[in-house]
């Protein structure tokens, strides 16, 4: 089924895969989401809702909304109706289309919403752009990416920064930009969104937190690079055992003396009236 | 008066310096030192107080402390003394001393302040087990330090990069460690501390924020950088149009569509009880 997905998305879309989006928005909930609120009777659209990993704490957080969620992969749109289903919440509308040319008319939403997506872009202006089409003036896009860039940790390691380095030239070749949450400002204005607020959700493990250290740096970020090991082997960006020893460096960084931030970056803007 | 003070301190002790020190904690007062509270009645020891930048913000919130502020520069103390009476604050006890022999019996305080120092100091370790012996058992000690590693911005430009790195390697260079953030649990684990807990203050600059891309990035990051620019020319670290250059690159990310974020990290822990 491959075919039928977007052929440049960098993590693949295998059980495990599935498994570790679904780690990570539990363990990020609260800090990406707590404030991811949309006023009752309006109409949302989830951009790139893939597997429904970010779908379930916006439906649990907004219950009085009518939401849709695109995805270009019909798989993910299936996988999301089921998890969903699973927790037993209301289902959306599932619609397949492509972001760069959405399958709705101007303004036929009141908000969008999309979250870790444009880091996959060629072009996450050209998405944005569709975005504010579809949002009506007055209405809000509200966007949420991650910034590899941000990564810091103890023990130091220059096999994970190599590790983590391949990740980075994966996405990129792909054409995505793994280090789009400091862009957000600029990428807005040039879609021609107003009132653009951004407001960084740093993510920190460490000894005093040994269920982040273990949700958040093995099982999502760590994994998510181990995730890329077969693909930067083929690409020849290293060689097997340095870069087993950079996941091991990783892992490292979550025992009880270690250290490891991560900042996501969420930003809101409207469409401007008139 | 250079020999009474810290000959390592690479930020060096004149008026622009005192001056960028000032803005710098009212810029970032709020963020750091919000839970800066100490219990009435209670004794606190500021080490290394400076002067006086991270003094302000404490006496404001905790007027019913009785306050002692430590530091190896007598020029710095009188500064500092200066700085408070014009802020029309009480004043605290001054003494001069030096952080690895601290000129105070066994648990003679209730709680130790610590604020951007360890950064500075060859030996953290050393600092730390004078303060714990200084602070009664089941007293608190509360560190903040930065991490020059968090440093994230756009525009991306390795010449702002560069710049930084003289920073960096001149700071390490006097014995100190610019990227001491990160590892303040296993400093505090290794000096017998207790309930250590970590909290990352990130700041966050871009065009929604003109205050503080000028406050911070410009007036304090930026203007921290160019402080050591003569240094580190005569170390041969940088050449003159590059390292310029590396400071003009800091300025742009304070322009309306960059981005800047650096984070502190404040941490408190206890000393233990029997």
């Amino acid at each position: 089924m491959r075919h039928e997905q977007n052929p440049g998305y960098v993590h693949g879309y295998d059980a495990a895969e599935q498994a570790r989006l679904h780690d990570q928005a539990t363990t990020l909930e609260a800090l990406l989401h707590h404030d991811s609120h949309f006023p009752d009777g309006g109409t949302v659209l989830e951009a790139g809702s893939g597997v429904g990993a970010q779908t379930i704490p916006l439906l649990r957080r907004n219950p009085g909304v009518a939401l849709t969620c695109l995805d270009i992969a019909p798989s993910s749109l299936a996988a999301a109706q089921e998890r969903i289903r699973a927790a037993g919440l209301p289902l959306p509308v599932f619609r397949q289309g492509d972001l760069r040319a959405l399958p709705f008319g101007d303004a036929a939403f009141d908000h969008a919403f999309v979250c870790f997506v444009l880091e996959h872009l060629p072009d996450p202006g050209a998405a944005l752009a569709e975005m504010r089409r579809v949002v009506r003036p007055g209405g809000s896009l509200t966007v949420i990416e991650g910034d590899h860039g941000s990564v810091l940790f103890h023990p130091e390691d220059p096999r994970a920064r190599a590790a983590i380095a391949c990740q980075v030239a994966l996405q990129r070749a792909a054409g995505g930009d793994p280090e789009i949450g400091r862009r957000l400002v600029p990428l807005l204005r040039r879609a021609d969104f107003s009132d653009i607020r951004v407001s960084p959700r740093l993510v920190h493990a460490d000894g005093s937190r040994p269920a982040l250290a273990e949700g958040f740096v093995r099982r999502t970020f760590a994994a998510m690079v181990a995730g890329i090991r077969d693909e930067a082997l083929r690409a020849g960006l290293a060689e097997p055992a340095a870069f087993d020893a950079g996941i091991a460096a990783l892992h490292r960084t979550a025992e009880p003396d270690g250290c490891f931030c991560y900042t996501f970056f969420k930003a809101t803007a409207r469409v401007p009236v008139g």
